[in-house]
This record gives structure tokens, sequence and C-alpha cells, in this order.
């Protein structure tokens, strides 16, 4: 939505060092002002190729990292400049697979132990508390790994900061890409480390899906209650993503008693193990398709067979669609009654001017990318 | 209580932007000096009806938003300027409404299922820790939320903060209405999502009250032990209000180690959280008009018959009642033995007088609303 | 065990306003210089009256409280005069009132309400687990509420601190008393609360000592295993004791992590929970005269008989003697080995020689008295 | 890695006083820049003694201490200077003398009181849950504890931070020795609080290991399930050692959202919570040789049989190797993905030039100690 100022306000959430070898000032990098032209060579035309690498791909051209770290040096080595390049989506993919790796091996700890007289209390590695412990710190961890992305680690957030809060729309499918791709890399890992005792629980070499009673399945993703409609199976998981959203938005709000970046990531522990405390039993709060949909697709390559798309009645997409839409309506509830920031809701029609007058937001687009290729903006 | 300074203390809590479009200086928003009437037109007078509507509603003059956010542009939609008017009530409304809706939620599904073999523990979704888990981070999250407007959440604590942080009582009856709105509409949300689970529970269109033992009328709001008498029954809440408001004051005295408004929703988690751990089993700890008599309402709306207000001896005025008594005794107490700030507990005959000779009283109150109108004070 | 330097580093723990109604410049405030001799009339004399009480009974002679708030209109109320002469009395008795009151609560509904199968998850209201979250956010919220008393809430932690942090002495007795008075009504407050459901789970009008299977008189205070000798009842206090000074002074150092004040409360809810996860089952982890014979005292008013005191072959005593030399013995170790600020053990001889020869340490009281005299210090 | 700038980014984690009695700019503190020879006599002499037996020992010259903290007297005392030579291995044995005591207490306080009718809520002490509490508390605290000589609390977290922060290799040995030290003690100090309890457990004098139903051994260091093989041990270690180091690393990122070393304490419990209640299961997050090997000797040492090193197939060499190995890997993912700071990664064929030029490293290092020599740095 945000079609004349595509530097946005997320792209500040976090300083970094102005552009890798320019001189600027302090205030320029404030201002979100795009580096001047490089006017010499060689180091300047290899950073030039950083920042146009990286504007293609669909980010800011330069790259978020600590002021006090020295950039120069990063200019020399290859494999620097790659992580540079591809910083964003690194953040990302680290984030949700250590959100996913936590998580998925909570419910493999308490499943495959359930009842282990065993174990120093008589009574398995833990219970159903332990997956909302889980999950929330998975979250929790997860978001001071991928800081400097701005840490969605969901795409359904990703897609709801693009509508809401001016994040360009462009960076999308690379933070897509990375999150899908961490919580698929995560399962497997998981996979490895918990084969045997899948093995020992189910019976070697056997995979099920629930609702059989011994099944392993919902290590990796969220299967259903047996007795929910499919409108059930789609409200559960609308109305938890509406929280998320709606409770992000609040704990990120500067306006409200959010406290600043350093309680965000306990907000949103506290968050995550409500959701799971409070929305767990229907669907098993999935609230983001790259947390199940990946571990998904992983425990399909696996061997749990096509069941893994087709139980609950073909339950698979709802965490796809339910997220995204839930997400949307959490942040246009947020904005509507408390949010006072800049926001689309807060301008005409909220916002809806250019969905319902498409040609014209058809022309302010074209106008933005002429002023991009004009003034080198992004 | 207080009549000469209705500026108050509460109104300062939180940085706002001065008065829309008013030039002002620092200094008279920092004394709590009105706003200078405005001489020019058009907008100003928008500004000022804003100023007008939100002053009859009971609400200080200026709104509540971070020093940021851009006013100006709120001026011409008329939605931004509705949003203006109502942000404290918004707030408390959607404060009350994440509380509640954990809450409940946190209740109904550990209640829903309990023993379930088929969970990934063998033992069902959570057990009673999970419900002092929903509602201690419910509160901590809607005080995230409704940060803005004091975030009592709680008509009581309303109630106390009138009585004796010198919150003007014309702000009650608005905040008490958001509050109940909020309690009512989250349990219906609740409800919603839960009703298959609570057909399969209890069977399909049944609904009953304990102490039947399949009933789920406890899941939106508390009943009491059987054993309890009416009198144990209303100490058990009046305790634990008082609590709620003498921990509530000291974490909020500068004085202490309360160690400021970040730390504040923490310390409130663990606060009710303990609560729910400590003084959860005779009552169920309802300490909150607004999180038991609004869900009540609603539990009968939705067919649990006349039971939700006979259960228990007509306990349901004890969750109305002894919250307010609670939260004044709390405050009081906090006030005589440890506040030394302002209050009117540390006046002459600690603010009794006022009651004792409602003359005097009287003829101050008289005084102070010559004074508002001749100076235009709120 | 400091006796030149009596006006303590513990004394500027917090900040407060300078004595009363003498104009002093912030730098002898600072530096802990004695308030000028007042030379006026009138409200002076009542407020000398103050300073005079206050040192009698063994405190400082400004009371401490918040900068921001304003002392001056105390001095005309009766009541707020007695708050201030006993500010760190009355802090530390709700302080400990608090902490005893949740504490005890929380063993009273996990004991009453065992296996109740009415409960939402169909076992009781809580297990052992919330027995530690209890007693861990007790201490926390009544450091919340003590804060400015320097937030002891217990005579061993009192003891240690006189011992190794130059807190004057002649504070011991007062806070002493405090704290007893605290977690003693705290136990009444209980068992008016609980009565009706102890006489429900007991039986009306019994009341038994563990080891009785169905006794309730474990909710007031501690009873050892019976497999205990007696020196292992010791022990098991004993180390649990120096944990809790050892822990608390590496909270406290500066030199250290801890972070500062803010994070205090939040360190010691950690370490109290787990003092509770780890050294709970032996002997129940006393740790505190004040929070284990105040309310036996109470309990055996309230006729649970002499067994109070001679259950687990009169283990009552140990729970009043082991606390104290294990937080003496805690705080040596973190002297000896960590701790590089003022400290005896960071003099000669390990401040040994006062005891080695109590004629010097005599002889440097005497001097310090005389000049207590002379110069008004106190 | 290091060689030519010893006085590394560790050394500089907390302020401290400068060296103990030579004049020194601030500046020339902050540069890192070594003291300037003493030309004077007496105590100066002491403290270069003091100096040269650190720098022999393999520390830094100046020990860490609060600069509020005056040092002068410290310099008569014997044990002062003794306390000031050795204060990082000091640290590091108490850090990880907590972390053991609180940890193995847990385990013997969940395992002795399994299923003990006579507890509070009917069902012993603590479940699994208390024993994630139990280890994540002990490395918050003993990192409080610690905090001075870097709490690194783990010979693997040691070395990842030679290899990859520049923490000097001579440092490692007596940080190794002084946490396995306390690791040893710890567990001794732990049998002799519980030894009771585990007579009453297994019958007076017995003492068994895993898989032995009623043994015990399970208290003090970590046994495998028996159906893992031993490359599935191995995995399940290294990939819990991979997540602690990668998330430590990521906490401490100052480019991240770690917050600073407030919150790192806090952070690193829900870290090794989220271990313990997510890859606990099959080998027990041994993850650290001081927690496992000391704690395992000395259940050697108190009569647990030879059985504690051949258990699970000689298990007990996974927790000494695949810890190094995890965290090394963990570390080096990290660096690779992530870090944009100062690590060998990212230098020229990731730092991997010197292991493949060994000559050259060879070189580098003889020339760095001609350095040191001559220009008194280390």
């Amino acid at each position: 939505m945000p079609t004349t100022d595509e530097i946005t306000q997320h792209d500040h959430m976090h300083a970094w060092s102005s552009a890798i070898n320019k001189p600027q000032t302090a205030q320029e990098v404030d201002a979100g002002a795009p580096p001047e032209k490089s006017t010499s060579s060689g180091l300047q035309k290899t950073s030039s190729g950083l920042e146009t690498t990286r504007q293609r791909l669909g980010l800011h051209p330069t790259a978020p990292i600590s002021e006090d770290h020295d950039v120069a040096p990063h200019q020399d080595l290859l494999w620097s400049r790659v992580r540079l390049t591809l910083r964003e989506p690194f953040a990302e993919f680290w984030g949700t697979f250590i959100l996913v790796l936590f998580g998925n091996a909570s419910v493999a700890q308490v499943l495959l132990s359930q009842r282990l007289e065993t174990a120093p209390g008589a009574n398995g590695f833990g219970e159903y508390q332990s997956i909302s412990w889980g999950w929330g710190l998975g979250v929790m961890l997860g978001v001071y790994v991928a800081g400097d992305s701005g840490a969605y680690l969901n795409p359904a957030i990703t897609f709801s900061s693009c509508l809401y809060r001016g994040l360009p729309w462009r960076r999308f499918p690379l933070y897509f890409i990375a999150q899908m791709l961490g919580g698929f890399v995560a399962a497997g890992v998981l996979y490895a480390n918990y084969v045997t005792a899948i093995d020992d629980f189910e019976g070697y070499g056997i995979r099920t899906v629930p609702p059989i009673p011994t099944a392993t399945a919902g290590i990796f993703c969220t299967y259903p209650q047996t007795f929910l409609t499919k409108s059930s199976q789609f409200f559960s998981e609308f109305i938890a993503s509406t929280l998320l959203m709606f409770v992000i938005f609040a704990l990120k709000d500067d306006s409200n008693n959010g406290g600043g970046g350093n309680w965000f990531p306990l907000g949103l522990f506290f968050l995550i193990f409500g959701l799971g405390a409070c929305f767990g039993y229907e669907t098993g709060y999935a609230i983001n398709m790259a947390r199940d949909t990946g571990p998904r697709l992983m425990s399909y390559f696996l061997g749990y067979g096509s069941e893994v798309w087709s139980a609950g009645d073909y339950y698979f997409w709802v965490p796809i669609v339910a997220p995204f839409l839930g997400c949307a309506f959490g942040g246009f509830l947020y904005d509507v009654f408390i949010f006072t920031g800049k926001s689309p809701v807060n301008t005409p029609w909220m916002g809806l001017k250019r969905v319902a007058k498409p040609n014209e937001a058809w022309k302010a687009h074209k106008a933005h990318e002429r002023r991009v290729k004009e003034e080198g903006i992004v």
C-alpha cells in the first residue's frame, strides 16, 4: 500500500551502519535518504553491486548491521558479501528454524515419552504445558536470533506488516521463502534427532497420522480434533491468528505500554504461551504457515503418507489460509480501534480507496516506480 | 474526592501530544494547564468539538496518544475523530476483551479436554495451572493493549483509583460500560470458538451449571465450592480483591521498588497468577465484575438457564460487591501504612471529613464546578 | 560490626527526601552528613521529635520516602507522623505479610483440593509446583511492597546484612518484631479464609499435624519427612539458607551481572522458586523464622495442639537456628570468595579481631557512642 | 586464534578498576593499553607480583572488579590478594557450583519423591517440568554469581569463545579446572543433603545405576534411554549443544535484539528450560562436561560402582566430546550466517588458513610471543 514512501518505518527499526563505504551524515541516514551515488571506483563498485543485488531481491539497499561492526572488511570476502546480501533472509530462516525446532521437539518429547515410568517423576518427560513452553520460548529465542530482519518468522505477520505498517511488498517473496525453508529444514533435523525414539514408540518404520492413537505425525504439524466441523476448524485458527496480530501490534506500539524493543521478546513469549494454553485444544494453534505447512511437507517426504494432507477432511489448507485472514483482520481491528500512527486505516476510506479505484492506485504505483528509477530510492 | 484539582495525576500517566492544534508550551502541558481558548476558525472548531464531546463523556479534553504520532490528519477523518473521542473507552474495552478471552479460554481448554488420552501427554490439554497462566497473561496482555487508558480493566480498580488517586469520578461511567462490554463480548467470541467442543463434552445442546459434574458454565464465570457459607464466599473474594489493590498500588508506587511502567505488566502477571494459585480454590478468584458478571450475562443469553444467577445460593452478587469493597479496603490499607504521596488518606481525618460533613463537601464541589465553568478546566 | 561509620550503605539504598523541614544541600545528604541542628521552633521541634523518636527506635533519623513526595503536609497529621516514624517496620510487616499469605495460601489450595474431581482439570486446584510459584511470587511481591525498608522480610537476612553489609545492629530488633508479626498475622488471615475448606477436608473442628495423612497443619509451617535424622533436618535447612544468602548477595552485588534494583525482585522469584523445586522435599525450605515460627505460633493458638512444637522430634527449633547460621555462612562464603566491596571479611583477620579481642571492640564501641552523642550522628 | 591483539573483547565485557595502584588515564584503560611499568617500590612490587602471578596463570593482569570498589585495601591482606589473583577461577567455580547444585537437586527431589502420597498435592514434590526449572534457573543464578568472569560455566562454551570470540587460549586451563571442580564439589554437597532420602528410596547403602528402576545415579549425571544407538546418543547431545551455542551467541550479539547484559540471564533461563523441555528425553541434555563428568566422578567415589562409566555402552564419553563439537559447530553456524562482528569466520578462508598452513600460524604465534615479552602485554 505505501507507494510514495518506500523507505519504511520498518526499515528503521534497527540502527544500522550507513551505506557500506559511502560517507553519509547521520541526519541523512535518519531521514531515510538514499545514499548518494558513488563516484569513485573499485571497492565502490563492489558495494554498488551489493546494493543492486539486494534491491533486485526486494531488500533495502543497505543491509542492517550493528553500528559498532566494521563492514569494510566484508567487502573483500566473497562469503561476507553473500551474508550481507542475504542478511534478512538468513535471519528469517534461522529464526523460523529455531522456532520450529524447539516447538516440534517439545511435542515430540511429550508425545514419545507419555506415561513413561522410568522418567524421574515416573510419568513421562513433560506434559501438555511443556508444549506451551516449547512454542513460546521457541518464538522468543527465534526473535532474538532473527532480530535484524524484523523477525516476523511467519508469512501471515509479514503480510500484515506489508498491509498496515508500510513494509514494501517486494520484501514479501524472499521473506516467505526463507521462513518456509526454515520450518521445512527444522522438521528434518528434528526427525533425525528423534527417529530412534519414534521407532521405539510406533514400531520400527511405522509412521501414522492422527486420529490413530499411536500416531506421531502430530509432532510435525497440527491435526484437528475429530469432532470439529470445517468451519470450527477455520474459526479456531482464525481467532487465534487475529489475537496474535492484534497483540503483536499492541506490543510494538510505542504509544502503548509496550516498553520498547527489549520487552518485545518476553511479551511474545507470554502471547504464544497463552495461545497454546487457551486455544491449543481444537486445532493445535498452527497460526503460521511456515510452522505448519513446512514441517507437514517434510513429514510427507519422510514417509507419513498422503494422510498428512487428507487428514481432518483435508484440514491442511486451513493453517495456510486462516492465518493470513486472521492476521489481516487482527491488524485491521487494532488500527481501527487503537492505533493512532501511520496506517492506511488512518487514511480516507480506511485505505480502501485504492482497492475501490484500482486505476488511481495503478497510476500512483507507476509514478512511484518512475521516481524510484530516477532518484535511486528503494 | 479530588475537587479542586481535577487535572489529575492519572491523566499525566502517559505523555500525549498537546491539544490537537493549539500551540502550547511544554510547561503548560506539564502543569496540566487548560489549553487556551482557540480564536480562529475551521479546524480549530472541529478540535474544540472533539474536546467538548470528550468533556461531556467525562473524559479529559485531550486524548492521550503518543507524542511521535501526528494527530493533524485525524482531524479530517470521521472515524479518526471517533477514535480520538472514545480513545480510553476503546482501550478499556479491548483490554478487558483480551483479558476475558484468554482467561475464559484457558478454563475452557482445561475443562473440555480433561483426561483426554489423545492429547500429546495422554492426559488432556493442560491442568489447573494452565488457568493461572491464562488469567495472568490475559491481564498482562490486556494492559499492553489498553495502555493509554490507564488500563484498569476492572470497575473496582477504577473505583479505587477515583477514591485514592484522584481519577475524576466522571470518568467512571464510561470506563465501566467499556469494561463490562469487553467482558460480555469476549465471552460470546469464546463461545463461538468452543461451541463444538462444548457439544462434544456435554452433549449436543445441553448446557448445565455447577455443581453438576459435566457442567460447562464454569468456563464463563465463577461458581463457588458447595461447602462454602455465604460469608466464606464473600470473605474469599474480599481478601483476594484487597490483595489485588494493595499490591497494584505498591507496583505503581514510585517510592517503592516498582521499577517503573515497564515492569508493571510483568509484576501484574505474577500477582494474578498468584491469586489463581493461592486463592482460586474456593470461589475462583473473580475479583472483577467485568470478568464475572459480563460473561455470566452472556452465558445466560446463550442458554445456560437462570441457574447462572441462582447457583451457589445466588452467589452472583458476591463478585459484584466484594471486589469494590475489597479494592477500596486494599487501597485504604496501602495508603494508611505505606503511601506517602498525595492521597485523601494523607489529609486531615483521612479524608473522611467530607463524608462526615457532606455540607462542606457539597460547597467545595459547587465551588469547583463554578471554577470549571469560568476557567474551562476539566 | 561497623562502628565508626554508622551511616550505612544500606541507608543509602533508596533516595529519600532530605530531613523533613531543614534546608540541606544535596551534597550533604549524599554524603550521609547529619542534618544540622534546627534553631527555630514549632514545626522544627515536631520534626526533631520525629527524628529523635526514630533514633530511639533504632532507625535512621530521616525516613526513606520518594523524593517526589512532599513531606511537609505529613508534619501536621498525627497518623502521617506515625507512618513516617514507623516507615521501615510497617514496610517489613506488610512485606512479610504478603510473602506468608501467598505462600501459605498456595500450600492450602494444593493440599485442601488434592485429587478433587470437580476441579476444571479433574485433578485438584494445582499440584506441588503451585507451591514453588506461591512462595516465589510471594517473596517477589513482598519485596515490591516493602521496597523502602530494604525489604529483608527474614530475620536471618537482616542478621547477615548487619554482619556483612554495615546495617546497624540497632535496626535489628524493630525489623525482627515487624517481620515476626507479619508472618503471624498473615497466618491468621489465611486461616480465616480457608477455615471452611479445612473443616471440609479434615472434618469439622478436627485439626491435626503431620505425619497424620489428613493433617492440615502443614499449611502454616513446615514439618520434616519422617525418615530424616535431626542432623539431616538441620543440614537441609542450613544448605538452603546458605544458598539463599549467597545468591542474594550476588544479585545485589553491583560488580556482578545483577543488573540493578529493577531486576532484583525477578531474580529473587527464580531463587525462591528454585529452593522450592530443589530443596523443598525434606524439610519444606522454611529458611525464614518469620515464615515458619510466626505461623506455627498462630496455628498453635488456632487449636492444632502442642504437636506443632513436638512434631518431628521437636523440629520447630531447626527453622529458627539453621537460617541464622546458614545465612551467616552463605554471606561469609560470598564475601570470602567473590565480594570485593566493603565487608568485615575484607579487613584484617576477616573482621574476627574484634571477636578475638573484645576489649578493643568495646573501646571502639564506646568511642563511637561518644562521637554520636557529641556530633549527633546516628 | 587472535594473535596480535590479545587484549580481547571478552576482557572488556566488564568495567573494572584500572591496574591496582598505577595511575592510568581512563583512555588507556579503555583502549586496553598495557599498564605502564611501575618505577617505585613496595606496594608497587606487590601489585606487580599480583599481575605477574595472574599472567602466569593465564589470566589478564588486572582482575575485573567493580569501579566503585576500592582495591587499595586489598593490597595489604593476604587473602584479598589471593581473591584478586584467582578472581575468575573463583567465579567460574561458584557459578558452576550453583548451576550443578540446583540442577542435581531438582532431579533428586522429583526422583526421590515420585508418587509420594503425603506430598501436599498427593503426588510427589514436583514432576519432570521441575527439572527444566531447576537447570534453567541454576544456570541463570550461576551466571549472576559468576558475572565477573564471563560466566561460561561450561568448558565447551569457554572453548567456543576461544575459537570465535578472541578469548585467549591460555585462559582455558584454569577456567576448565574451576568449572570441573565446581560440578564435582556441588555433587558432593548435594549427596550430603539427600543421602538420608536416597537411603529411604533405594534402601540403606544400596546405590544403583539406570536402567535399574529404582536407580538414583541419574540424580548426578545423565544416562541415555536404552533404545538409543551410540550415534543417536551422540546426535542428541550434539544438536542440543549446537543450539546452546548458536542461541547464546545470538543473545550476546549487540547487533541483534539481545537487549544487552541485563536480559542475558533471563534469555539463558528460557534457553536451558527449552533444551530440557524439548531435548531432555533421549540423553538428558548434558551439554556440559562440568555438569556431567564432574558429578559422575563424584558419584563413582560415593559408591555407585563402575557402572557409572560403563552404563549405556560406555555412554560417559558422549557428554565429554559432543558438547565441544556441538558448541564449535553452533558458533560456526552463527558466525557464518548471522554474525557481522570480529570473528575468524569473517576473515579470509574463514580463518582456516591457519589450520591449513600450520607453518605460518606457528610463525605468527612466535612473533606474538616475542612481542609480549618485549612490550609486556598479555
